[in-house]
């Protein structure tokens, strides 16, 4: 089975979880889009989506289903995301999309996270395969770099690519992260950066797994 | 005696600690600009500056000195900055400029922090008298404002402020921050926060107090 039919199987899971007349929290990245596909059918019973990136604003609107801010919602029933790399714990490294910080803004929001990905994204130790992506404030690229070395990684600057914020990114290979909440919280206390991509801190609460024997459900 | 006076003292004060041939960080806001005049007189003995606002920028020009990027250099010997706030501990509240992410960027490059204040900003404990400024993503603005309602504070929307960032600023009242370094870390770990104007993790070393009696060094 491909990789494009294991992504639709955990994005068709998801809608099980969506109540009707609520407002759904949306992620983006291409696992997200066939959710967003699969939401397009439930567009009459829902009251919106607040989404995470620009892309998927689009998507949404698209699929006719309106888009509220984040600044106009209290709280958001569930939200729902891929992820680059997802462990046993339900900790996840994101932001391949380059939407790290609109999606963990969009996260805090919401009582569930049900995380969509295909069994390719299943690691025993986040960082093992995937380069952790870091958003840097334009000025301290190098100062933030240097950092990211002392702490034993890779960074690579993202070529060409500005985030929604205007910021950019660095891709930091060979960081095998033992303890992702300690890493979180010190990758966000160096100054410069804004977000890192470990979501530890706040991990998912659910895992739909697309595999070739169908969708898989953790809880 | 004055409070332009005082800060002018302190400025001057600091001009001690400028080595010939470096290349010297510098803050923003009044203190700072009195410290950039001073600067001045000794344009041809430094190399230039890396400045923590475009306001700086434009100001250390305009005394004839060049600006280098934060990415330019790979570190600093000195940073020069005033403060909102100093305790005893030379830890401090900045951001009442809203420069604050780009004044903690340029800190972090240096060796030593020299901090220039008039008397009124000596506090025993940082949040008795300026409310804490907290620079935020704008799409996230009202969950961060929630968010530091529940660790006790007032926040107020700074309005009509855009950041050098793009982002906005939240003005955190009531707050008593008994513990400095825990209090920036636990802002700085909050979805949307991209910088706190707590800076006690990295603490001032030298405070220079611009006083009716002279310019007083603590060391």
């Amino acid at each position: 089975m491909d990789q494009l039919t294991m992504k639709k199987q955990a994005a068709q899971a998801a809608l099980q979880y969506v109540k009707p007349d609520t407002i759904v929290g949306v992620g983006s990245g291409s696992t997200v889009n066939c959710f967003i596909e699969a939401l397009g059918t439930m567009r009459n019973q829902i009251k919106g989506a607040v989404a995470a990136s620009k892309n998927s604003e689009a998507l949404l609107r698209e699929q006719g289903i309106e888009v509220f801010s984040a600044n106009d919602v209290s709280g958001l029933d569930i939200y729902v995301d891929g992820a680059d790399e997802v462990n046993p714990q339900k900790m996840m490294i994101k932001g391949g999309g380059a939407a790290l910080t609109r999606e963990k803004i969009v996260a805090a929001l919401a009582k569930k996270f049900i995380c969509i990905v295909d069994t390719s994204k299943q690691v025993d130790v986040l960082g093992s395969t995937f380069a952790l992506p870091v958003e840097v404030i334009p000025m301290a690229r190098s100062q933030v770099a240097r950092k990211l070395v002392a702490l034993g990684g890779s960074p690579e600057y993202r070529e060409g690519v500005v985030t929604d914020n205007g910021n950019v990114i660095l891709d930091v290979s060979h960081f095998k992260i033992m303890n992702p909440v300690e890493m979180e919280k010190e990758l966000n206390n160096v100054a410069g950066v804004v977000t890192n991509g470990i979501f530890a801190l706040r991990p998912a609460d659910i895992i739909i797994v697309g595999t070739p024997d169908g969708a898989k459900i953790i809880e």
